[in-house]
């Protein structure tokens, strides 16, 4: 695949290159000294200079030859140097952040090319909302590599979105320069029981010879695996269990190992590496989903990068997995993902292997972040008017709304059994509860006693008007409602809570201020962050976000909740392509055989 | 890269491979209960099954459900399995055989993919001449990928040749779809020197998206080894010594280690594996070149893996070195080089992992060989008549022709400094031998005590007449004379002999025949090949050119030599883009400094 993210193609400056390694025009930079981690022989090689011309390497040795009057000599002695981080697997848009901003929070910490899957904002706004997001992105040294999202919605037939992405859409970015691959084939059904819709998406990419990347998120490594990657589906994030990732490595799939602010699959996945002695070329670490508290408290691949050493990964092992491993994945490892001649001048500088805090970033030769700091300034992202209007309720919110009424034929006081989703903190996947709950006032309601909370899905994009009902288990909250537009993938409004009135607050806030996240409690707003570039981000950098989402996460506590990123756990509610059951704006559906299954089990159903 | 070396792309074939993987339609083929190598995870997973339709791997694990009426089941208890191995690095020419007799050849062996350089051919007859070559392989299920010759002359303005290949040859060629990038890069100064032709060449290439191939053959692995890597040369065959090949590795460059019939690198180089805790993922096993002799007789890559065993590569390692990390190299393991879904059905049967004998092959889901034979057939290729016609000496070679005068002043039994070509058994370098002769008759004549010969090297392309002189020391030989059409890589008429007379008897039966390799002495031919279709090969399959070669071979042995494989190390003294010292039609040339040198040594430089 022609690599659009460098200064200049190869081919343009393959003399100027041979012309600097051989001492005959003088490097633009010269790296001195430094300690290298070289992820092709999985050494480090100590007492290294690196040569940079037109934002790629010319040489590796000793490189005095080099360094001319106007060269830039970096001193690195004491220093390690790897190869940028490479992110196989995320979605900028849970930072919250434009991709511009997220560049400047990720940029610092190692992070010098993402594959992402712009899928949140294209299920609002479809790909000229993609497009928007590409543009930001191109003003920063960040690669910003585009795989396009391929379920939109999601799951097909199960909730209504902004926008749908099917083959021919997909043919159709296959040929911007910025798009190297599919996007998270999530309709892993589809693909396994191979539908007209899913494959015809699989065909397009390959057809244009860029890579299709995975989403299997069932605990099943035979049949349907196998059929899965038959079909061409490179790579998988999903993991959970280390015997997943393990089949997936066997089966020529790179097992993408997940470690996000809210998904820590990376220990249990870890054991996958540490307790088989496998060659781990088809492993690579990835984060997903990381929001800006993470960004800004704990780093990332960095972050990750010190999680798998302390899982028992060796490091230079877990140094490859964000590097050659991932650029071998996306058949770029000729241009990126080691610090060898030719390739992009992309370089981490750490202050030791030990602690891999990076002090320096490269990106294309140039120094683009220093201490924490990104170097590269520009004015905030002008986003056009039109993204920002994406909150298509047709009405008003009241508290009637939330009201859920007992079967026909029930009492109060009566027993009622309901299908629950109990979710798992820190984990994507949730739970199909069975709850009884007591009749009042000839409604269900949340029953604080059993953690159970009634969670309502609006559809916000069309004005259909329709909305899905169902309980949610686990949150732990004991007063108040939340509400969140961040509401995969369709990012419909979500509204979880405690009592109507809260709920009906709750949304209004959000219908208002054009999406966010929002806690309220006793009719008063506790903590709200306003999203209103398609309900799904703001314009504001890494700081102010975490700063906003942390007072929200406060306001969860408050109210009784003391889960790590509670929002993220709660935005997967309706994401209908992963196990075991959800709630969309259509209704409740059975992930595992996707099917909509009705909130009440009917009593022969119990028995 | 697109794979046009299937039997159908896979973006035909994904929603069948599903359908297979989960039991709604039965497989093609199904191999039952082997023992799988994994190159994926390096690992041998015992009692797997591999379910086959459209010739590509649809399921790996227990197949039983793959089964059905008309599905072929192939029971491999017993039996190891493996991907078929791919030759990264081969000259077909070199086996004398045109490419559909080579394929029957080396397929029994386990090669499922040659990634082969045709310019041998190309030097004689031009991109023509590889087109019609191409036309034979095409008959063959060996996926024989062209990667285009690239230094046609192999050293520009060192001698002439039948054809010229530059940056617009390239660029044509880049658009056939059976061409995967561009061959062996012998002009590593151009590529160093950041020279226009060169650099022209790997620009094109590039700009396709296909792979530089290369051919960095001194031992520096400083600025010019960067240099060239710089330059986007993604392999190199012709490292000599472990420190060659790790220094490659360490860059970034694929080190293809080298056993063919007459260069046996492999074990001198296992020790850039043996003696370092390093990475692997960055070497390959190549052939480079196989005699025909070689074939019948050890194998081709299965050959090689057994030699790479025997110096302490561990089994699995090198068979990655064959399969995964060769596929990798040529950005082509989405489609080959491993056992895994959606990849090309090509498995090699081996009855052991000590013996490594191939008990079976198939590519494409097909079985393509078992026990040693092929079985494919076809008709014999016919070459076009025009192919036949490459002998234009313009004259007749009598003894005369070689006559070495003694330098202006020099007395009969005076001793004359020459520059002599001394070989290297069993390696591609020469060394550059001073060697004092002693004048009689005038002339300088072959010396048998000190084993130096008089070399002849006659222009056979144009008629141009041109007629390059030197000596060669290391042979061994004690009477007759040799010649040969087989001359890298101009394959001008090459003569080495003890007399004049059998020089011209030598150079003259060549002549008739339409070129191949000859062996004389007083007065008779002791052996002969011909070699008719551009003085390089014969239409014969590897039995009948196995036996010829060796009739040949015992006739060098009884005129004196010894030496194995004497006609392949022949063949290299007019080759110069190897170290140190060669001759072509042009003259002596210098290859470590790229000059023409004198034959004779001036006093004052032998100071």
């Amino acid at each position: 695949m022609i690599n659009h993210f460098c200064k200049k193609p190869l081919w343009e400056c393959t003399r100027v290159l041979a012309d600097v390694a051989e001492g005959r025009r003088s490097a633009d930079v010269v790296i001195k000294d430094a300690q290298l981690v070289n992820v092709c022989t999985a050494e480090i090689q100590e007492h290294i200079d690196v040569a940079i011309a037109e934002g790629r390497i010319a040489y590796v040795g000793d490189a005095d030859h080099c360094i001319g009057e106007h060269t830039h000599v970096i001193d690195a002695s004491g220093l390690f140097i790897a190869p940028g981080f490479l992110d196989g697997h995320i979605h900028v848009e849970s930072s919250m952040m434009g991709a511009g901003e997220y560049a400047r929070a990720v940029v610092p910490h190692g992070t010098s090319g993402i594959y992402w899957d712009p899928h949140e904002i294209c299920n609002v706004l479809g790909l000229e909302g993609v497009k928007v997001m590409m543009e930001d992105a191109e003003r920063t040294p960040l690669k910003a590599m585009v795989t396009t999202p391929s379920c939109v919605p999601a799951v097909p037939g199960f909730e209504d979105t902004g926008s749908f992405i099917g083959p021919q859409e997909i043919a159709e970015s296959m040929s911007w320069d910025g798009v190297v691959g599919l996007g998270e084939m999530m309709n892993f059904v589809g693909v396994v029981n191979s539908t007209e819709h899913a494959h015809g998406e699989l065909v397009e990419t390959l057809k244009a010879d860029k890579v299709v990347t995975g989403h299997y998120s069932i605990p099943e490594t035979d049949r349907g695996l196998n059929a899965y990657i038959a079909s061409g589906v490179r790579c998988c994030h999903e993991s959970t269990r280390a015997e997943d990732a393990l089949a997936k490595m066997r089966l020529g799939q790179y097992a993408q190992l997940r470690y996000g602010s809210a998904w820590h699959d990376l220990p249990e996945l870890a054991h996958a590496i540490t307790d088989n002695d496998i060659d781990t070329r088809f492993a690579n670490l990835v984060s997903d989903d990381t929001h800006p508290h993470t960004l800004v408290e704990d780093g990332h691949l960095d972050h990750v990068l010190r999680i798998a050493v302390k899982c028992g990964i060796p490091v230079i092992e877990a140094i490859q997995m964000v590097t050659i491993n991932v650029a071998t994945c996306f058949r770029m490892d000729n241009e990126l993902g080691s610090i060898t001649p030719g390739k992009c001048a992309d370089i981490v500088f750490l202050d030791g292997l030990d602690t891999l805090q990076v002090t320096r970033m490269m990106i294309d030769g140039e120094i683009v972040a220093e201490n924490g700091r990104a170097l590269f300034d520009y004015p905030r992202f002008q986003f056009p008017e039109w993204v920002t209007h994406s909150m298509h309720l047709g009405r008003e919110i009241t508290p009637d709304d939330f009201i859920v009424s007992a079967p026909e034929g029930a009492q109060d006081g009566d027993q009622v059994n309901v299908r629950a989703i109990e979710i798992i903190p820190a984990k994507v996947g949730t739970f199909e509860a069975h709850v009884g709950l007591t009749v009042e006032d000839g409604q269900l309601k949340s029953e604080l006693g059993q953690d159970v909370l009634k969670t309502f899905v609006f559809e916000r994009h069309h004005e259909t008007g329709t909305v899905g009902v169902g309980f949610t288990k686990g949150f732990g909250i004991k007063r108040g409602a939340m509400a969140s537009t961040v509401a995969h993938d369709a990012h419909n409004l979500l509204v979880v809570g405690t009592n109507d009135e809260d709920m009906a607050l709750a949304a209004n806030t959000l219908a208002k201020c054009g999406g966010g996240m929002v806690v309220v409690a006793d009719g008063e707003v506790l903590g709200l962050v306003e999203l209103p570039i398609a309900g799904l981000m703001n314009d504001l950098g890494a700081v102010e976000m975490s700063e906003k989402v942390h007072s929200v996460e406060q306001a969860w506590a408050e109210i009784g909740c003391t889960m790590p990123s509670p929002f993220m756990t709660m935005a997967l509610i309706p994401l209908a392509c992963l196990p075991e059951l959800r709630l969309t704006n259509r209704g409740l559906v059975d992930c595992t055989t996707f099917q909509f299954v009705d909130l009440i089990i009917e009593e022969s159903e119990s028995e």
